[in-house]
């Protein structure tokens, strides 16, 4: 059990844990905290300004814990784009590249199935409060508890969005390699999995309104599927054209499987390959290549 | 006093200092910061919104400060559900369990109590300015400062916020055992402490709006006796069925007690045995189970 | 001159890099950010409720950076009662106390008057905002850069603030005794000084708000002797009966020298004799006490 | 390639990952969110107050992702200020200083030009809402997501936002070397980046509203430029009498190499002679003097 079996549990059970903290954060910023009187009691506005940092800092935490889980078993990918591009650039084995990814997509489906369990009553008021006389009271913001959707400004064009995926997942994987490059200054004490959760805080922060930060197929495919298996997606999120499962959903699989690469290439283009090069002139051959 | 004696006075001062700071964090956010003129002069509205990240870094960060002051004494369970799953698969002894929840409960208690002297002047003025005309002025949201009460969506419901206690602490229990296990990538540096606070963060964040994120019998028990004891829990929370002393109190006791256990089991079961397995393939006979 | 020479230099400038990023936050807060239009334009609001967090990251970060301008060569007291608490119960010699403390005095004095320095602009524009028609145009919410004051609750009582600041001081110590303690979990890697300051960020963050958590007597007395010098302290506070030099000055001296050392005193009988009997068990004499 | 052509390549993807992280965190403020739905619909406000932790947050990560990318080849200046300062005090070999401030330079211009091309609709979207019946709708606040500005208080003066760059970037440089020097209490497990990060973390929020804190040649010059050939600068910031390139340009280009050169001077003088006597009266000649 300690070959690829253990692998995917621990790649499922990673995925898991990103997603349930990771779709969490925003049940509570949409549904939770507005409803239970701790905090915001006005249900009309969407989100006040100061909650991008609770999403932010959630999603960041959620990687962060999740790497600790798995990292010891799997390494921790917990994306298909940090799977394809280490199979593309730091000899990940090809034949494992599909069972990685189906792992991971069934892990976030299951995390987003815990969620909704456990949010299903703040949802359902919420949806009482604001979505009545809609033709599904589901059909409303509390999609996006699941599902990453294009901002208005986008005006319904992919392009924009598949930019800012690849834009996105590019850092996300230029940023994973540079922390854990032995040769470079790889974070050490085990904090790597912590370093990785900023570096997606950083990407939430910087680069997360246009199209929510996806940044990797299995958290938006997994969770979409979920939500569309329980009924949301008939109705468009109010001031975009896309609902749960609208065409939409090819973007946030294709652009960080796209970006990934770049990121990878591009580290190794202006600093790998310098690194590389300084360790064949110090030691002759290099013994080992990243820190993995 | 080396022994047990001197592990109980650790779980004392540790509960004591997480209770400290938690309960203390709410006193800010509810009573001291408003009442203070430094913030939010505003004293109809309950909590706002950038106001639970303060709530979520200060719990995360009343946990980190009191494992360190614990830590190299009795391991800083600091929470019954910790102690009662360490026992289930940790090889914690099982004559220790009773002594050490009757310490966190104690420490708790104190702790709160230590809230109560420190913030009685800014929760008067709160009662006085906003529970005038009441049956008992200390009937409000005050006595949030000490008992979690489960959100009104759950219309008095207790099996949600059940499920809601159990899967926090499932995760808690899942996210200590992963940050210690040194088979995996446990965190070094005396970093375990803090990281154990951003795991509290992450729950925090992600699931602290429904039931306010109890995850310890202790935490809720003892605080809840000292309100109970200093008068509060006459009259209802407004919008919830709940006072100080209501039925209630079971739920912060039990479920993290369940969730506690099944966390340490799914981690065993998808990440733990898989570790096993592969240390008595390298190495024969396993020499120690984790970092404890 | 690496001798008690050396060590005033360190407290001195250390102090001085705590007073200017510590001050200096507090008036972003209050002056120059409103004033800026980069956030909050609305001068008649004192401080909104996003603030306090502002507030205690930048406290916290002015202690980290502190300690680690000036840790390497006087260990970075930076706050006489950490320097009295380590005289009563660390073996700090007693005659290096009185000018540790001197030195820290200076220090923050000096960097209270850099604040008023860059920050001249700012808060000359927030006093012709709100403070024209007074008798002082700079005897309002500007001091509070400065010295910290009581909130109104209090109704002028000063044992209230008194027994807070014991509260906030006893903490302190504590958890500082805590991190840097070898014979417990000492945090390594040189991360103590980040540790004590997301131990400062627990205390402003759970005990901030009933006094403004000077916790230091230099911490208080170089800013408002600055502030006095400065022309404020003629107009009480709106809201409170305090001014900027008034007899109030005594409890953010005294409470943190008696809660200092109740600090160190409690952590010792609960946690560091245990650990003292624990190692003389273990090796024979104990070789040395604290990570200092 | 190892030599001086890598430390350049090193030198611009750093600085270019500052800046795409950074600019793009004020794109998201200014611009994205507001526009995105995800946040603070109202585009009337500027930026609200709990908007300054996004920025200062972003740029502390912004900062320290750069430093984890770069510093392992070139040691991550990313800031001429930084060169400056390191070549005075710190043997940097003074031939290399043209060259690194170059790629700086670049780096940052090619970093905003990404923020410029992934931010387009938002800008427009913006622009379009609150731009409309000006000369050149570019000409508002979304040009201080590439530029800093002074604060409308200095009333166009440049000797006040001249002396908050000295002091800004004189922190700067001191927490730099405090936190790489291995005499002192130097940062381990290659954690330093993160703390660098922290460091401009403390500096946003204690100096950073004056003047927006640029602390950096290459930050401010880089955007400006970009800005500038992308259209904006024709109009002035509402509220300032600053356009995108203005006269004001040469203040955070001056006072950041003025201040960094200060800021060694100050560590050195109170900190790292007493080092620097200490390990001379330790071990005869010292081996090395910085952690670099």
């Amino acid at each position: 059990m300690g070959g690829l079996w253990g692998e995917l549990l621990a790649e499922f059970l990673g995925t898991f844990v990103l997603i349930a903290f990771g779709d969490g954060v925003v049940a509570m910023a949409v549904a939770a905290l507005p409803g239970s009187g701790r905090a915001q009691t006005n249900t009309t506005i969407f989100l006040a300004s100061g909650d991008w940092l609770l999403i932010t800092w959630g999603w960041a935490l959620a990687v962060a814990m999740a790497v600790y889980v798995a990292g010891g078993v799997s390494g921790a990918h917990i994306n298909p784009a940090v799977t394809l591009a280490f199979a593309v650039r730091r000899r990940f084995p090809w034949n494992k590249v599909g069972p990685y990814m189906i792992a991971q997509v069934a892990g976030a489906f299951v995390g987003a199935a815990l969620v909704l369990l456990n949010y299903f009553p703040a949802i359902d008021a919420y949806n009482k409060a604001v979505g009545t006389g809609r033709a599904d009271p589901k059909g409303n913001a509390t999609y996006s508890i699941f599902a990453t959707f294009p901002a208005p400004f986008y005006n319904g064009n992919n392009i924009g969005p598949l930019i800012d995926q690849i834009i996105g997942t590019m850092f996300l994987v230029m940023l994973v390699v540079a922390i854990i490059d032995l040769r470079n200054t790889a974070v050490q004490a085990n904090l790597g999995p912590l370093m990785i959760g900023l570096a997606v805080a950083a990407i939430g922060m910087s680069f997360g309104a246009n199209a929510g930060y996806a940044i990797n197929p299995a958290r938006d495919l997994g969770p979409r599927l979920l939500a569309w298996a329980a009924g949301w997606g008939q109705v468009a999120m109010p001031g975009t054209v896309e609902g749960s499962f609208s065409w939409y959903f090819w973007v946030p699989i294709v652009g960080p499987l796209i970006g990934g690469v770049i990121g990878v290439l591009v580290y190794d283009w202006f600093i790998g390959d310098v690194l590389h090069a300084r360790m064949r002139l110090a030691e002759g051959p290099e013994p080992g290549r990243t820190a993995e």
